[in-house]
């Protein structure tokens, strides 16, 4: 019974990560969405992939959604909570998530070029808390986004080529 | 001859860089520096350690430093750029560095607790471009300054004890 809610739970809230990922779609980034969830369930951080838009690899969605929820919290710990992302993080987000004292992390669609899951980091001594990890939540919605995604890329880039070539 | 001349504009970077580390000593932060230097030997990001003044571990100097030079470039990409800091980056910001594809990474101290090069993240081969590393510039001046903020923390947590128990 206590499964079933927490994988009801989850599927909310990896709804809205899923909502912001669209937003990412909408301007033209790998569409990627983060939210922060505290102990109470309420959402503290938000976030979606603007790396293109704001000209940084410091504005992949879980940045943005941790730095929004420590805001909110006036703390840089968030012991208590839970973060969703769309796309397992890469390792530069799961050393934030491990530093940030990040509870569970759960995210949608595996990522095995840029995964953490490449590097030791999952493993390293350096943090001071375990974090839980539940995967693949979600994750056909998230495959399904990422793939119309670099799908409109190609096809993009199809045109482009097309068109220097009668010039 | 050129060795010589590399060495003089490593000491004199790693010298901003320490500049600002001490400004994060003077702000009660663990003192660490860095800079983000151009091909033109021109500083284009600067950052000092606020982890708790900013209450995020987005706070690092290193990250600082590489989001002022994404703003004044107008790109992620510092593929010509050297980042300078006086200690060893952690796994996050040595994957941020390697995501902003910069060239060189030069730092100071070792950070053997808390240092990238416990994880594999090093050798990951996620990344599109190698990093040259140079190791132990000025570290002498870095780990003083480091030495000196640690004694000085366990110092007043003596001062607190001994006040705490006269209440």
């Amino acid at each position: 019974m206590s499964d079933k809610k927490d994988s009801t739970r989850d599927t909310t809230h990896m709804q809205e990560a899923l909502a912001l990922a669209k937003e990412a779609f909408d301007c033209n980034e790998v569409p990627i969405g983060a939210v922060v969830v505290d102990a109470n369930g309420v959402i503290i951080g938000r976030g979606y992939n603007q790396v293109e838009g704001r000209n940084t690899q410091c504005a992949h969605a879980e940045i943005t959604a941790i730095m929004q929820a420590n805001d909110q919290r006036g703390d840089w710990r968030l012991d208590d909570c839970t973060l969703y992302v769309t796309l397992e993080p890469c390792s530069m987000c799961y050393s934030l998530i491990r530093l940030s004292r990040i509870q569970t992390l759960i995210f949608g669609a595996s990522s095995p070029r840029f995964g953490y899951q490449l590097d030791n980091v999952a493993t390293s001594s350096v943090y001071k808390n375990d974090v839980r990890v539940v995967s693949g939540v979600c994750a056909a919605q998230a495959e399904h986004l990422l793939k119309r995604f670099f799908q409109m890329q190609r096809i993009k880039k199809g045109e482009y080529k097309s068109g220097s070539q009668k010039n």
